[in-house]
């Protein structure tokens, strides 16, 4: 037997690990600091009550004979399809049902969506980058064209036309950098796509965190779209299921390339190697999407989305540059003084007991880029923020 | 971009369809019958009591601020995988905590695991067999060798040691013959995967229904199993699980190959495209494995097999040969006469109103067997076995 040798270019990454002994070193030696994390990747807020209340009652159909479930559809019942359907069409986008599957993550999905693609597509990817795009197609030997998200570009790069590609990777609102693509952007993305034969694979894990309504939640809001692209969402961070376990992938039937239907392939792919998400977490998620569930979401996103303005406001105030804040949980921001990201980490946390992520951690383009996400409290945030503005002001 | 070729081999299967068509058909005609189905592969019986309180209670950990999970360890939490080593240990095999994988059910992780390993190995799998053993190779393109599974060899083929293969798919109990290894019979499969470098992806879903001491619930009862073998387990049959989707995969340590460790590519695998099982249904999973759960499943399992025995008995009193029936909630008999599977189904069909399934939908040596299950209720097995009774006498 021979292993997948591609399994042996992949990189360890030591981003968190590097993190978490640094702060491990710093607490033993200054044990009366009170650390505030700002590097949190993670939702805090417990699930909103609409949420408890289906799955308590989805857990009670499970232990009665009568309204006990056994398999469901791997792509997801009609249910949850239904509300996310209509979800969509709160954007103007028109979906069929049998487009929408139900997955356990974005992570998944976008994992496993490669299972489609031939071995020697050629994949874009964004530097910086959220690392699964990159190691799930090194694990199957892929190609990767890296294209730089830097200052100049705000963080969105656009298509170099004289570069051909199979597969590119859209995030927006982006991880890390928080910066979001206008559906003008967008359209040059599609274009591209198109006329390469191409296909987008856009992670929209973080729409929900989007307040400017001229700026795409849905890369179906634009034209075309259905023609080239593969769109992964989530309630991860929308409504705060990154331990309950809650996606959807969005496969339109009009993506055909050499006369095979992605949507169809997908569905096979899922079919054979997927047995759907529990019953009760899509009963759960479906209630995300009744009136009560979205006034209930709304009111976590607009407490994480407060932190935000209290970052971001610190940020103006002190005149350093950044992307994010606004429509996204992250904020980018630049090293003051052209540091170094790693430098930066260790000022923040020696001098103010502030920890955020070093932005070398997710590409080249990160060396002098720090993260800092707005999932703490309100008030640890404005504490941080106070330190922040104290140390640099 | 190019699609994955592969996909244009896949047979669709019409067998549940046709089975479907076939049924409303005869309903239609026949609005009076009342018919019974033994064609079922999914559990019936809700959720035991002390997984469904553990369940209302993980819910309302995710309700408050203090007890919320967010992400978990993509492999699963430690309370989870504690009681699964201790579950082992009952049956005299001693795991590590790292050697335990939590997933979402033993379908996926078939699939996923093939990850592993490289396009060019050769793939052994049964006839008669879970399609989903094919199908997932055929996705991969890997060459695949049947191994005949028929009455001469009790459905229990053993290696033939003119064959070189690399991956060797066991399932036992079978699904869907209900055969049974031994522990003798699998040291010779063990035996020729460490001779041929080989790897068993050692399918275990039925073990719970084995009450024969001397029969292995684990290929790691027996010797070397650890040095060639990895083993899929599922609470779906076991405890109820089908909708709720809970299993776990042991990739042992000392599973290592042109210098790579299988239980490290595994993890790195499962870290980069999986995001773990709901927290709730890993706790309703651990009370599985309480004192509680234990004895509550067992009620479960014992009804099942109460109506396995129903249709065995019946089968023996008619001295129609079957295997199964014991140590399996499936029984696969031969059709009386030397029937064509699907001519057998019609006839129990259109004469008395019983439905199975067609051996034949699980390759060419299922075209003169026929597979029941003990998953209806005790009456209506009753009542079908009855009429079968009276059929054949």
């Amino acid at each position: 037997m021979n292993t997948n040798q591609n399994y042996k270019n992949l990189n360890e990454s030591y981003l968190f690990s590097t993190i978490a002994k640094k702060v491990n070193d710093f607490t033993s030696q200054n044990p009366d600091t009170e650390i505030i994390k700002l590097g949190i990747g993670d939702v805090t807020l417990p699930l909103c009550s609409a949420v408890i209340e289906a799955l308590h009652s989805a857990v009670d159909e499970m232990g009665e004979k009568e309204t006990f479930k056994g398999y469901g559809p791997e792509q997801g019942y009609d249910f949850l399809k239904s509300a996310i359907q209509n979800y969509y069409k709160t954007n103007n986008v028109n979906l069929d049902l049998n487009e929408i599957f139900i997955s356990d993550g974005a992570k998944s999905d976008l994992g496993n969506i490669l299972d489609l693609f031939d071995k020697d597509n050629t994949v874009i990817v964004p530097d910086p980058v959220y690392p699964v795009y990159v190691d799930t197609n090194i694990m199957a030997g892929r190609n990767i064209i890296y294209t730089d998200a830097n200052e100049n570009n705000n963080f969105l790069p656009l298509p170099d036309l004289s570069v051909k590609a199979d597969l590119i990777y859209i995030c927006s609102p982006n991880n890390p950098t928080g910066a979001v693509y206008n559906k003008e952007q967008l359209k040059q993305w599609i274009d591209y796509a198109i006329k390469n034969n191409a296909v987008i694979l856009f992670d929209a894990a973080y729409e929900s965190f989007i307040d400017d309504n001229n700026l795409p939640k849905s890369i179906y809001e634009i034209e075309n779209a259905k023609k080239c692209a593969i769109e992964f969402c989530s309630l991860s961070k929308t409504a705060g299921f990154t331990g309950t376990r809650c996606g959807y992938t969005i496969v339109p039937n009009a993506l055909n390339f050499n006369g095979m239907s992605l949507n169809k392939m997908w569905l096979r792919r899922q079919t054979t190697k997927f047995n759907g998400v529990p019953y009760i977490v899509q009963k759960g998620a479906a209630a995300v999407f009744t009136q009560d569930g979205q006034k209930q979401i709304q009111e976590n996103l607009n407490y994480y989305k407060q932190n935000a303005k209290v970052i971001s406001n610190t940020l103006d105030k002190l005149n350093i540059k950044y992307t994010g804040g606004k429509n996204s949980p992250y904020i980018w921001l630049k090293c003051p003084n052209n540091m170094n990201s790693w430098d930066f980490f260790d000022i923040l946390l020696n001098k103010i007991g502030v920890v955020g992520t070093p932005g070398a951690g997710f590409g080249k383009n990160g060396n002098n880029w720090f993260r800092l996400t707005s999932f703490n409290t309100y008030e640890k945030t404005q504490e941080a923020m106070k330190r922040f503005y104290n140390l640099f002001k």
